[in-house]
């Protein structure tokens, strides 16, 4: 069933809306305060949820939303918006252009819609898997790539990975082409564009990987959590992306042994 | 004694004449080659060695040259010039726009200016110790950090730290704030502007670090080696920058210890 052309305008605009918010703030002398878990929050970080919520709730007011700043409501909607607005803080606050924010729409809790926009690059990336994928506008596709020993793989950071995770993602590193770290969100819209084979990634909350896994379906990939399971607001975080299924497939297994 | 304007002048021509090319061939969809040391290198790499070579031949007849593509001539002049004309490869083949070129003059084998260029972003840093580092043209320094513990470090990977490399930047990771991976070369002009407090790196070339040098010292900053020596073309590749004297000597300690 194709996703509702308001729906895809809506998200759009509210990308729109975030934009400026964080160009303003980015590279300026804010106070970076520390949350209970360390990331860095911004002032950005509020403004643009606040905007994106307002909108929300004047436009879309039985729908469900899931922010990073200001948390849960309505989860038991059909529709359900999940927002990071500010994804990769410590890139922002250490004057790096690769963080982004990240909508996602769920619809009965798997991903609909998604929007990966990188204000500081003007770079947008948004679809689902009823929609296809365009990059500032133009459809995009992942590439094909068979043999994970040709794949190149983006984790933001090997800290994300612990214990057994830690291992799991040392087999899979060992596997693929090559690793590369820091890509925040924006590896993800790579990977949709086809310049990236596999994004890794663990400890994740469903506004950092919503936004990313329509990105990534609408543009003919595949995402899903290391057991191969759709995403959805209930995942435990750990996420695997690859622009070719069998190369997904022998990254699950990877992942798994 | 200052560094004569004809110099400067230069080395904005050449980073002038690298950026069209870098952008020309960045996110197409050419071959992407293995070298033996397995970094992949690619067309636009050579084609704009090739043209800044060309262009010091021209107009410094007399003075040296080490790029990454076409190796050395002249070493033991007064002035070389020290060349990368894409740094960070596999950013680069990978659609993400943190990779740059980086052109260092030395004179006598210490950094005398150094071009940071980052071509996707439209961003230059250009400085030396006699001149004092500027952003797209407008003046900018390094900020203090006289706290390790409150520092923001930037390395282009962990995987660059092997045997006792890995144990000393363990160490020095420990003693951070906050760790960040996969900024290339673009991390020493955040350190110059003062987003970013520690660059550390090991195995790194001559013309990895002789550009990043000059910007750093221009800015305010303190760039040298793991023992405390300045950079030169015979220095080890293990490097450490920081914005603040404090906060570099606090880390070479680690490093050290």
């Amino acid at each position: 069933m194709a996703i509702d052309d308001g729906l895809v305008e809506l998200a759009s605009r509210l990308a729109d809306l975030a934009r400026p918010i964080a160009v303003r703030h980015f590279r300026s002398t804010l106070a970076v305060e520390d949350k209970e878990d360390e990331s860095p929050v911004t002032v950005a970080d509020r403004q643009i949820e606040t905007v994106i919520r307002e909108t929300l709730t004047a436009e879309r007011p039985d729908d469900g939303i899931l922010g990073e700043e200001y948390g849960a409501e309505r989860l038991e909607a059909e529709y359900v918006w999940v927002l990071d607005p500010i994804d990769g803080t410590k890139s922002f606050a250490t004057g790096k252009p690769l963080f982004g924010v990240l909508i996602g729409l769920a619809r009965e809790d798997r991903a609909a819609l998604g929007v990966v926009d990188m204000p500081a690059l003007g770079e947008r990336w948004i679809g689902g898997p009823d929609h296809p994928t365009t990059f500032n506008g133009a459809p995009i596709r992942t590439r094909a790539c068979e043999d994970l020993s040709g794949a190149w793989c983006h984790a933001t950071t090997p800290d994300m990975f612990l214990g057994a995770d830690e291992t799991a993602f040392r087999r899979l590193k060992t596997a693929v082409k090559h690793t590369l770290y820091g890509g925040d969100c924006h590896a993800y819209g790579l990977l949709a564009s086809g310049h990236v084979d596999l994004v890794v990634e663990a400890r994740l909350k469903p506004y950092d990987f919503m936004g990313p896994a329509g990105v990534i379906l609408g543009a003919g990939g595949a995402i899903t959590d290391w057991r191969g399971e759709p995403l959805s607001l209930r995942s435990d975080g750990r996420v695997i992306a690859a622009g070719d299924s069998v190369c997904h497939r022998a990254a699950l297994d990877l992942l798994r042994a």
